[in-house]
């Protein structure tokens, strides 16, 4: 078990970080349980950017995004002892999903703190599997503090975002499977953009990826509003959201900055960060729907979002946007239809 | 090349049909060129079931629908002469941008007669494939006629939706990979429900899985009131749609009887057919934007639509339905979203 961040950062100590191997491992563990996603491509995405756009499509993911490869890695490594006291875990939907269905698989119970706002789709997914759902208040409760005091009254073990060498390496198998089948396709990507709330997805990636693309410059993609990543990489010290009330879709992009452990992995190995506004993700899900035939959330958008709006000067270069997530209400996906019809 | 079916049945003669070989020669020519398309799964649609539920995603497939794999099979066997004079093709839609996407990737023009009503998306998607778009009145003219006139006069080849045996071949593609993909995944299906509307993709997948999967019971999926092949194989000869002023949302099933080389080929290795109305047709595009995050139109939510409304007794069987395309108007996307929310 790696030593807490705050308490090595406290001691002046550096990070044990995870390693590419931790991602290899997590891949055999994955292996039969999680969906390995294809790479979609369209020639009408690849005319609007110019050059060769393929799309991971995590939306396929078993629970509906790449959160299921980190949660069942973490969860899988408890002893049956611990696995029996259960997990507790907090997140706005598609960490808490995943956690609930790695738990129900592997036999843990499982207790999710989540934002009485969370869109219903994740809410209704995450009691389907069977977890205990405890509601907070965004605006006034720390949902952390909840369930770390819920972990300790049950001796569960809580199951951090992103903060947590197993997620990170677990979320890294979507760079190993990038990898594999752009191999396979005998394709070079240029650059891989990638969507960042708390960053682990990025870690993850920017561990595979610097060991088996190291050619490719990796980006982390963000909500206009919600660019702590890409003010982290240009400071090169993590920078917070500077203003938590703007609205925007992306629920699954909130956190206010960048993890410690997943900062200091991606700050060496990745080149910057671009954004989206919410009307490109809007435009994103519904290109999306009418050329790659997938359902993307708009926090699953927001590298896709960020590539077709020109975020990135990728001229005749191949590039690949991670989409994250399709965990939508159908609300949201009809503003997106309409967005699309407007273009 | 086999002679044509009238003529054959005219003269008492076996008509000269394709077989597995050919299926198989199809995939060497498709490989590359079309998109191995994935079986989704998900536990929410097993446990309505109440067995497995596996779905072939060929929305996914370009162009949105499996109709790439025909036409391109097809296509890609002209001579450059040949090619050069171009192809004619009539469809609806899906073939319409499958005729004219393999064309443009061959190098060959094409000309395609769609109905005036067809689906904006259809029309939009074979335009922007660079075909020349002729419409036609559904309630007045004969596309077919239309069509093999247009043919004469440029000396172009006229690419059949269903009655050609390169197409059929083509469509066939499906089924090996289906039969591919459960032999790494250790299933073995004891169901493959296939869209149906002139029947080539279910002969196509009956010549594949008659050979790969023996043991497997095919059926065909049609709208309730467009059951011509459900009442053929209860028959035992070619039945035709009883009423043809009936309103269906399946644009893509539409013919009006079986083809007669597609029927001599599915009567002998096809179980039966079974049938889903719009309203369930709507409620399994529901289930398949919030379950596996894929956008499927109305005529290729058939099969899944039938079983999930309970038209087999499937038991704790493992089933397979084929999900033949996903070209659906954002307008009725939105009305199977509405549907989803009243279930």
């Amino acid at each position: 078990m790696a030593i807490s961040p705050d308490s090595a950062s406290r001691r002046g100590e550096a990070l044990s970080l995870p390693k590419y191997a931790d991602v290899c491992a997590a891949a055999e563990r994955l292996a039969g349980r999680a969906v390995c996603t294809p790479l979609l491509e369209s020639p009408w995405l690849n005319e609007r950017i110019g050059g060769r756009l393929l799309v991971k499509a995590e939306p396929l993911q078993r629970t509906g995004s790449f959160k299921f490869r980190g949660a069942y890695n973490c969860i899988s490594q408890l002893d049956p002892a611990a696995r029996a006291r259960g997990v507790v875990a907090y997140s706005s939907g598609n960490h808490a999903q995943a956690v609930a269905a790695a738990a129900s698989l592997l036999g843990a119970p499982a207790t999710i703190v989540m934002p009485r706002d969370a869109p219903a789709v994740k809410v209704a997914g995450t009691r389907r599997e069977g977890a205990e759902i405890v509601e907070y208040d965004r605006a006034t409760e720390d949902r952390a503090e909840i369930a770390e005091r819920l972990a300790r009254q049950k001796g569960a073990t809580l199951v951090r975002p992103y903060e947590d060498d197993h997620v990170i390496a677990g979320q890294g198998t979507v760079g190993l499977e990038i990898a594999a089948e752009c191999r396979v396709r005998l394709i070079a990507p240029d650059i891989v953009v990638v969507p960042a709330g708390g960053g682990g997805l990025m870690a993850g990636c920017a561990l595979a990826l610097s060991a088996e693309l190291p050619d490719a410059a990796l980006y982390t993609a963000e909500p206009e509003d919600y660019d702590d990543h890409a003010r982290s990489f240009a400071a090169g010290s993590r920078q917070q959201v500077r203003d938590m009330s703007v609205a925007t879709l992306c629920d699954a992009l909130l956190p206010v900055q960048p993890g410690e452990r997943t900062f200091a992995i991606n700050a060496s190995r990745v080149r910057g960060g671009i954004t989206a506004d919410d009307g490109a993700v809007l435009g994103a899900m519904a290109a999306a729907f009418r050329d790659l035939k997938l359902v993307i959330e708009p926090g699953g958008a927001a590298a896709l979002a960020a590539l077709l709006s020109g975020a990135l000067e990728t001229g005749d270069k191949t590039v690949i946007a991670v989409a994250s997530g399709g965990n939508v209400d159908p609300d949201v996906f009809r503003m997106a239809l309409e967005a699309g019809e407007n273009v």
